[in-house]
């Protein structure tokens, strides 16, 4: 089998998720995971707790694919049934095994339950022949069945329990198979769109072979991946790296980071950046916010460790607390009004002068769904941003719904936040 | 075929779902949908944009059910085959449907294409004797072809497109083939967990036939959907009524808004109950926010015409700004800790007084992932609440990752504030 290519089709086992009760994002993980090993998925299917109906699902499936992965089903209650069924397919017996049930027992008294149920019991079943995969997360193990040229793998239907199984065994497994080694790499933009991204480095997404380059949009940012196959890890790393420089060279002034595929999601976003960028230079910083109402202030917070950067943050959401607590003049904004270049400026001077913050950043706007008294548009934003005495502003007008208005204003101002903080270190 | 019951399969086309480079959540919309139609759906299957596997799911899916739905591939390219092979499994021909086409034409215009090539008299294109339903978001118009007693239903994958495709026509023409109505409505709970709600109302879960009982968990919420299904409306709202006080004898404490399933996600959310409640008595309210670091006032803020309640809040993650701004004694800190009752009951006063509030709220806590230099636990989290100078201080512990300790915090405060106004008005 080594070197050939597999056909997986993904099956997702849970009436929850045929009712629509859960949206079932299992399979997207997969797929994605999938792609990065050059593993094509030629279907995904999803059935009920039902036998005959997940049988017949196998049976199809098997006739157009050598590899079989399902998520779900694998719990204790007698409607799960996929273990069964993938064991009825390759006509397997059960037997007991003893150190699933040890780890099941240890895990189940961890949690505090006094009551174990023969039920249970049914978690350490295991199909005959079959490869077990420690749930490191949970109590089901995972399993795996091969037979001649097909494999059946079956993982919990949790997400939090399958992501870090496929991480742990099933990925490792899969690897096995392929003659080739996989690497991917991360190129994170802010400040331009995916069309116009697009557009830009159109003649490398045209005749991409290898690397390939897959673009995902986020709200604000867009990410893409570059994937190399070759035999060595080396080789591919010489590949991305040829093909980042390329890519750098058309639209480098939008790239905020280029990392691998080892850095979890939640790391690398903007808000992320800036937040380490912060505590590694041993910054303070002070947010004021309007329309953004806390979500800057919050998005940073996010990050642990930041006590030692951010001082405060004021959601000075009424001209009161424009006026009290950051100084804004009456005058300034009678004259202007509260979404203004110039109540912005005065926001973010008064905020840094709170607590002698060495940055500082300030919003206000309109996100709507009405406008205030004035004329001013919808969507109008602006944007202070203070650094050791110097101070910028910048208008901006966003579209969407209030929601988004907000959450494109936070993100555009930390981008001027980094911005400002690369200037000066 | 007016009475008996239809068998749903769902496919979803499109290589970037196989390719996990979308999550699919039409499936679980449309899922949902028709579930509270009293229509099961038996399979849901995704294929890429291939003709062979498309026309062969097709064949599958006619196999056991007699209704398959398809969202996606609809579009003006030569990769968007859906229309085709559906046409090519029913044998119809295809005829220029004038008025979509006039459609299209009118929307491209408006959206400043001027560039109109031929391509998209593709989407204009309609098999014979279909009946076709009008997109009024996007270019796309859905199509269903109907044949003895099977029939396919097409729309397009964007999910802004589809559900309103849905909503409009779809969902009409299903109605027609029951002869029943249908009703739902939606109980939302704070303060109980999903399987301690379970377990309370058990014995009208075991023994629900009409109305029937769905459980739904959120981040610190829980809604029950209650459906009906009967002759008339009244009938339904009946038997509605009658289930919903048998549940509010049960659990009635729990219940923070009983809701018909017209009102969108967003404004049932508890958030939004504390704006509304906030605006409607005509309260002013100030956030002072240590762990939460933003994320309570952002989520008052994201209902707009906040403003002439929210006067102000502090993200005071410094024991500087605890001082500062709120006042919090340095003895207070020094002796009880940033994370203490203490601590908590002087920052909901010190914000409180800041802008002479009727309402005030204070959240500190560690957020994790590592403890503070004490010994307390990651996930203990202080919450006061100040009503026109009444103060109650609560303490809870919380497990799950930063990010979950942080929303279940900013949730629960919030749930906090609500009941100490109910006690007030």
């Amino acid at each position: 089998m080594k070197g050939e290519i597999m056909r997986v089709e993904l099956i997702s086992v849970g009436t929850e998720i045929l009712l629509g009760d859960i949206v079932n994002t299992n399979t997207a993980y997969l797929s994605k995971e999938l792609a990065t090993l050059g593993i094509d998925v030629h279907r995904q299917t999803t059935v009920g707790d039902n036998r005959d109906r997940l049988l017949q699902t196998l049976s199809t499936a098997f006739c157009e694919n050598d590899t079989v992965i399902i998520t779900g089903g694998l719990g204790p209650t007698d409607d799960d049934i996929t273990k069964e069924c993938a064991a009825e397919y390759f006509n397997r017996d059960f037997y007991f095994h003893e150190y699933s049930w040890a780890k099941i027992l240890e895990r189940l008294t961890r949690s505090g339950r006094n009551l174990i149920t023969d039920n249970n019991k049914k978690q350490a079943m295991i199909p005959n022949g079959a490869i077990v995969l420690e749930n490191f997360c949970g109590t089901a193990p995972g399993i795996i069945i091969e037979e001649e040229n097909k494999r059946i793998i079956l993982m919990p239907g949790p997400p939090r329990e399958m992501k870090d199984m496929f991480k742990k065994s099933v990925r490792p497994y899969l690897e096995r198979f392929s003659s080739k080694k996989f690497i991917s790499k991360y190129i994170r933009f802010y400040g331009i769109g995916e069309s116009l991204l697009e557009t830009k480095i159109k003649y490398l997404m045209d005749n991409q072979t290898n690397p390939t380059l897959a673009l995902y949009a986020k709200t604000g940012e867009v990410l893409l991946r570059v994937t190399a196959s070759d035999d060595t890890v080396e080789l591919c790393e010489k590949l991305i790296n040829d093909k980042v420089l390329e890519i750098e060279k058309i639209v480098g002034e939008y790239i905020y980071l280029i990392g691998d595929d080892n850095i979890s999601e939640t790391q690398t976003e903007l808000h992320n950046v800036v937040a380490n960028l912060l505590i590694e230079n041993k910054l303070t910083i002070s947010v004021a916010e309007s329309l953004t109402g806390g979500q800057l202030s919050s998005m940073l917070v996010e990050k642990g460790g930041i006590s030692v950067s951010l001082l405060e943050g004021i959601v000075c959401y009424s001209n009161k607390s424009k006026i009290h607590a950051l100084g804004v003049k009456e005058e300034t904004l009678n004259q202007f009004g509260a979404v203004s270049e110039q109540t912005a400026k005065e926001m973010v001077i008064g905020v840094s002068r709170r607590l002698n913050s060495d940055v500082a950043v300030a919003t206000t706007g309109i996100a709507g769904p009405k406008s205030d008294d004035t004329n001013k548009p919808v969507g109008l934003v602006y944007i202070a941003v203070y650094y050791q005495g110097e101070v910028k502003v910048f208008e901006r007008i966003f579209t969407g719904s209030r929601e988004l208005i907000r959450t494109r204003s936070s993100i555009e101002a930390l981008n001027e936040v980094r911005k400002i903080i690369l200037e000066h270190i």
